[in-house]
């Protein structure tokens, strides 16, 4: 059975490789999108991808989802540090989802330290760049047993 | 002279009935809706109802309600603890606005406990399920006067 | 089968009418009651109604509920925000219990917004005068599969 | 025309002169109340005078003092710090109220630096033993136009 | 000599073995005193027992007890949290008082980690059942140098 | 060379004139838009002015203009408190941007005191009313240098 | 032997009667100073007067007063809520004093509750506009066993 | 007629050019007080300019003022973030006061987040070097009704 | 069966006798064991005792304990109050624990009053010097049903 | 060139298995560490693995990989939220470090949501069981260019 | 080349001797300047001495030590906790400044821990009564290359 | 009589020379004990240095240390902010104590500010490299009168 995973970017993620590269690093969001999908060839898994600055239309995108993936990687941006919608979000889809971030959130503010999401995920997986979601495809393949081990 | 009222259900209601029915119980939004509607007739009340899960769309729907509704009845969900520009909004109109909760926030999680928004509103009904809704029309026709006592 | 219900008013409440009319309206306790005991009739629900200033009495009385009613509507005053024991109480008798408010106290002073009692009640309403009692024995009912729905 | 004013010890004052007497003095509550009765007829005041270590109690004898004083002297004890009730009852009563303590308050243990009491009376005066009460009178006295000056 | 303690416990102990038995076991007030005495027995103790619901009749008790007691074992219940009176109270006789619990506060909610009373207490034994009262018994003998050991 | 500035207007100030106008005048947003014009003209500035209640829609905006604007002058209303992703949208774009506010945010309810935006903006004015965007305009262009001084 | 008082007047105390007389009362600063004169003259107390809005003047006097006075009358205006140094020049002279404020501090703004000096000071009066200095005379007095009872 | 308005620098602003040129930017006070006085004579208004590093200084400079300004644009410097007592000197005159900072102060040390002056002047304008004095001007003058719209 | 307990002392109570008398009393630790070991004779109990400043080795013991001890008492010293690990290890091995304090913890610095580990305890015992620790054995033995009662 | 990693075990995960597994799951540290190994194996890198309750014992171990490690995948159990001198240890090291946990720590006690560590880390990985040493070690030989792409 | 210091000594300490020598020790300013003066003498420095209680003299005195000064040896006394101006002054002045403490500040009120002035100081010495001045210019002496070693 | 100092260096300080130098400098921890003990030399000093990365043997060797040493200067490292235990371990041992830091704590990061040993050592030095150690020497030598002056 072949199996489909969401690949949710939040806000500002659009500017990627033009933002701040000095924490983000030179990489455009589409750049980051092509590495997603051929490492998700080599697992024979398909990607759907989006990115929103609304939250509203993330909430919106993680409801759809419930219909046809197996799998959540988001990455909120700074609704991960404010948003109780989007935890809500999470808790109420039956899916498995992973929070990941490009930067570690844990050695920039202070403010950036608290996640409101990563208690009703799976896990977080935070300061890998661009692996940070490969980390989090993996995970989520070892979390449905469809990892050879 | 009839009496027309907003029904505004905020984020991630959508999902009622499918989401974590331990908290929220087993009826659909549509169910819920329905309910209200029949309870309005027996008050000769009209009801808009709205959903959505924008915050900005929340905010827009107030705006336009003071063209035409006598009072408004918002569970705001999660936006309740996190939105000033919904409070503001509140304020801004000159319309009753009563709070309701289909679960007592009191008793869950530390961040529930505070709104933002009841400062503002006429007042708060949190507990009874989709009966905080007809309470919350009941308290609005009480609040203008239209319940015979 | 018959309903009975306790309305528990706690401290100050005796003063009402004469207390801050600005927050809490022209009425008197007495003119309250009133109002409650016709509703109650419309209701077919017979009302035992007890005001104190003591928070013993009021916990003595909750304890002694256990024997005769169906449920209680408690507006405990001041103690709302201080009183653990009171909690206790609460959470020591087997019968649903609604927390009320005339005033809105989310819409007052910084100390009066946290309810150590509402986490162990059905739910609380607040904020719609005399009628938040009225309110409360709908809720009431409403959770005994009482009302006509 | 005659003045009566109410004084009223709160919890623990009964034990004066036994409890603690390096931070409250040697003088018992009957030493104390004599010399304010000699005081007060200097003045050609009548006091009453009531002790409780009842929160109840005191809240009920400041709603009866509407109807006979002219202004009331508190001590609240230890319910200065807690009791939000007796806030209200000052609060409820149209009476000149002023809170004083025998020892400096702000000089002891952090938890009774703050009174919930003082923000409703007319003032607070702390520190001077049996005098605090004194200068309360005192204190009323000239709010009242009472004193030659 | 003879030896006498008093037995205070404080509010809501009175519904002990139907109050959330499974937070404080199923013994009544009245298995519990029945074994207090027993063992009081044996160590050739006589007992008061005393419950109370009202905070001001628990300081009244604290009071008389300077009389004629040795010591003193009490489970403030709730008002361990909140009561800065009943710390006065105990502070102002001079009496070893032990404050005892059922259940383990320290493994409770956040709000039942604070004890606004051991600190003036001679210690405090937590969350060992009806056996609290024992070993607090056997505490204050030891303290009295009254062990054999 | 032309100057342009986006003037960026956010949540509920499009009911400027109606809502609460102790608080923010009696001008409503086309008044204050028509006068920034009249002023920007005798600056030989163009300008773009959008007003959105949704969060996602200025940060769009604030994207979008990295392609054709010199500078911005935001009013983000009640977002100035809560957004984290305003914040890194501001961080993001290469763009000098001046905080505004029509009323004195430090002189109203504690939770607007604290700005998430304005540590990445060059500066903020705060309690002008209208003015302070006029204000805001004439910063930027100080600050590049098309100021004749 | 004949009494000499310190009378110390804190920041903008000298602009009484103009400044915000809806708080601080209509009367000057002279015309306070005239009655606390006649109020000493009935005592037999001779008074010094000054007052300073520089923080150190406050400390010289308090320093010099050491080598003349009996006790000291201060009103430390805002120095009150942030001097750690007037505490410790307070507690450095071996001198009763006495801290007085004009207006009722625990009625007024969160930072205004709070005295960094009322702890080293003999006690504190607050509320009774400039009879609070003419109890604090009193006070003084009093300690010092110079009034007649 | 004219108009004069008060010019005052706080602490340490006499250093300028001197002190952290990469915070205050390279100017001299004098370079900034030429500049101001330019601009002033641009819109017909004279100033009188005074800096000071005491807190009694700045006071009193304030109090006379009342007496021939028109206005004061005031950069209280580390003074902002403590003192109470210059709080209560700009409550106490009856002239429409700016604030104004050099640097942004919202993006520096946490401490210098918070103002204890904005809430009582007319507004804040921070981060825009010695132009932010010239940008208060223009806003005092606005809000005199003296430039012309 | 016999029963045997796991006596674990924790940092610097090696010094006992030596180190503040005045707070721990005059008894050295080899005292202290030495009146365990005999009340443990008259319960037909065997002790093993240990003492540790090494974190590390009370805990490494604590893993051990689980295959020979019927029970634990623990003397955490000053990493009650700081050690996760500790509680981790008391969570880990399935072993009743009963914690003690030579001192009454609740009477000293604000920072004792607060036990990391007393919340996966059986229970806590604090104040009763080394009478704590046989006071734990027969809260152990009770808990155990090995009380005569 | 052969790469070899450091896996660090923090305290009470020896306990692995039999400890809580309903949190940490039913693998035996021997379990999950043939399991690295084996995933090592394929990526052609070999391990050293270590375990200790010792606080000291890893920072000593984590000096000593400066000497022959190139990367250090650690799990500091409860030392993650206490442990500044591991913070300052893995600062010292010029190694790459990724920090994991079995669990979720983001779901669990609030005490578990800081980390003292992330911050000095390459990165966290949270919330996968044993997987999430696999991912560390992959996010490893991203960030040393090992891993084909 | 000859070096000159400036010692500078805050508030209240003009009465070292008198003030509180329980704390402070019996010695004047006067003694404790003259072994400072010949402490100087033998390591070839000669110093500046001046006190002040005036926190604007602090800070002009600082401001003309640029001109002059190779280092600052500075006790603020109490606006070492509350200075922000004094910090500003120190970050101001190109010189190394070193701030030093009679009494161990750590050991003494919470208000007194936390210093506003260390972190832009050369470091901090607290605690060795007036050698702290000497260490400290032994640590300046050190910091510039002055000490033989 | 010769005299005997401990010198304890805390975690991490074996690596100095190697870790940030930029923090700490380029000296070894064998560099700095090199200069120690010439120092030592020329004050008839002989030193005792031990370095543990192990807060056990930390507090071993300060037990250990009442044997033979007139003195302590400690480095606690990390140990500074979060060990009681410590703590405890020098309140427990009759020497003096000197805790000496490197770098200057004051003006790092706000979890390094803050000293849980300070308040029980002689004094606190902090900020001048390995020369805070030598004047911690001389400040013990000047405690215990050893130092010509």
């Amino acid at each position: 059975m072949s199996i489909e995973f969401l690949i949710l970017h939040g806000p500002n993620l659009n500017l990627l490789g033009e933002r701040e590269p000095e924490v983000y690093g030179p990489l455009t969001l589409d750049d980051i999108n092509d590495r997603l999908s051929q490492h998700a060839a080599t697992r024979q898994i398909s990607l759907r991808i989006q990115q929103s600055n609304h939250e509203g239309v993330l909430i919106d995108t993680l409801h759809l989802a419930r219909n046809w993936a197996s799998g959540v990687i988001i990455n909120p941006g700074a609704y991960t540090h404010t948003s109780i919608a989007l935890r809500d979000a999470i808790a109420s889809i039956d899916l498995p989802v992973v929070e990941v971030h490009l930067s570690n959130i844990h050695a920039r503010e202070e403010f950036r330290h608290r996640s409101m999401l990563a208690g009703v995920c799976l896990g977080q997986i935070s300061g890998f760049g661009w692996r940070s979601y490969v980390l989090g495809m993996d995970a989520l393949l070892g979390h449905l047993g469809r990892l050879a081990e």
